[in-house]
């Protein structure tokens, strides 16, 4: 690993690091979800989810489908790139197993 | 992946998403520095990498080793916990040069 640090590696964390995101990128990898099943597992405010989410869907890393039916049904799910994190999130996943008490 | 949020994982990513967590640690792969060091490759504020590096000596990721010379040397390296977590980085190194512009 290179010790200059790279701008687009800079970008990513700035990214990643904002509170929440990862969280819902993890939620989401399980599939499309519609804004109440995610606001409850992660125990999220409304409003914050909301913003996060607009926020995700601007750097292509989610996308909202909206089903014409009745009521509408609004879904959340990630793109291609926003998929491509899982093995970030799996590597978090394994070190919190080994390391967190 | 669990659909479930784990509560290890939970408190993992609140550590990593900790703003200059993950470039501190990223520089510190290559090797002990000094405060200097760290702090000039990476532009963070003093107050703000001496805060940082305290905390992430509490969580038993980075070291702090102080030489007696003259004049006194102290320079600081990661655990074996913080040596850890370089796959997570890596892939976010990996994520980035794909998908960030």
């Amino acid at each position: 690993m290179d010790t200059l640090i790279c701008p687009k590696f800079e970008k990513a964390m700035d990214l990643i690091n904002k509170r929440w995101v990862g969280m819902i990128v993890y939620q989401l990898l399980s599939g499309p979800q519609r804004f109440c099943t995610i606001e409850g597992s992660i125990g999220i405010s409304g409003r914050v989810l909301s913003e996060r989410l607009k926020e995700l869907e601007q750097e292509g890393i989610i996308k909202r489908d909206v089903f014409p039916e009745t009521p509408v049904r609004i879904e959340y799910s990630l793109t291609e790139k926003g998929m491509d994190l899982e093995p970030i999130l799996k590597q978090i996943e394994i070190w919190s197993q080994h390391w967190m008490k």
